[in-house]
């Protein structure tokens, strides 16, 4: 069975819109600060240490999102992380994001490993490997 | 022949992550840039005429994105926009960045006219029915 | 004695810039953080509550802020505020970061209580002064 | 007689917050936005030449802000800079925005020239230094 990796982020003031519902760039960057604590607590393998330390990164070269229902500020978004496809190079996500059981937003990211000066895909690590696979959902 | 909607925004320091690169939720920020000006120039309403006085707005549903090459501080990205799909009550967009020819990023956009105090779908007025119509793409 | 509202926000990759530490205009988002944090926490009188409900907010009219040492991705930034200066309409801030006992800036927002259609200041609530004077600092 | 740097900034859809008025964190990204264009256009001496290629920066130390009257999507802001005083690491910035000639609010940010390896401050090279006298205004 896949883990599920979860955690909540506020909607503040500084989300939202002159519509009072959160803009939505700002829903990626929580998509990129969920992607950044799986990183940090679930992979244990911190975007500084990623970035500072081992001179790679993770960019996200492409990325597909719904907004199934608007979020108002002070909303409790609870967020959800599986893996839905693992190549040597590249990953494939699956991030929900719900209030109270309702759906308020969906992303599809892919990431790929590359090597910070040459900008060059590199395989994970076995260990970033065998970690991700903790939360690559079964395919049906 | 379908027009282009077509301007320009520079790369600023603000724009760039640690990695020195356009972090991708400010390309999002610069895409519904592209649908403002797009609105303001090339529909003659602007989305402040919208919100403020017609009591309408035009959240994004739904959004695909592709990040082909990275762009860095300075870089004068080429926007252009055209609609791809107009239906009763959306519209369907195809938006690309491009520097000195290189495709930077594609976004593809699902915006939705809506009354903002219900929050319901509205038609598209003839008047911006019939401008949007001007960028709608010929399809293949 | 007056308390001291602290609270924790973690430094993310979303907040730093080309050269890696924290972009100055995101310590100001902070900043709103730790305030709107200490309306739903410490005043308990959320801003969701106060914008959406009560038709009132509380305007950033100035500020002054010193960045004393700079902040990487990964720091767990500490926030403290307590009120300088409490006037009919106005209260004066003093907020600080640290982490792991530096400082790394601090900041001294004035706010003042508008109605909001209107934009006249209003005198604070009762109960909000009340609330308020808890973090009141004694005048040396 | 000092010159003043001068451009123009329009209000958008993502500068504002639900009360429809410009949040002001944003106010803070137009003025280093400001800064970045006095440096590339009146300074000849670009963000992305400074960081990139000669590895200094110019981090803002300190900055004081008011925010004298509320700004709305779509208003156009005038921006004008000048020096109010030129140390040999050091230059102290005078910053207004203006819409229609009314004043919305200015900043008094502190820039340092540093060297991005070690962080110390490192004096003005003669040509910058010589093309910053321009905008000094002559003290009272």
């Amino acid at each position: 069975m896949a883990q599920i990796f979860e955690h909540t982020i506020k909607v503040l003031f500084q989300h939202c819109d002159p519509a009072g519902i959160v803009f939505y760039p700002r829903y990626f960057e929580m998509v990129n600060q969920t992607v950044e604590e799986w990183h940090e607590v679930g992979l244990k393998h911190s975007f500084s240490q990623m970035h500072l330390d081992s001179g790679y990164g993770v960019p996200t070269v492409s990325i597909g999102a719904e907004f199934t229902a608007p979020s108002k500020m002070g909303d409790v978004l609870s967020w959800s992380l599986i893996v839905t496809k693992l190549g040597r190079t590249s990953a494939h996500l699956h991030i929900e994001a719900r209030c109270r059981d309702e759906l308020r937003m969906t992303a599809t990211p892919v990431l790929v490993s590359v090597h910070m000066e040459t900008g060059r895909p590199v395989p994970w690590s076995d260990e970033i490997r065998h970690r991700m696979q903790q939360y690559l959902a079964p395919s049906e």
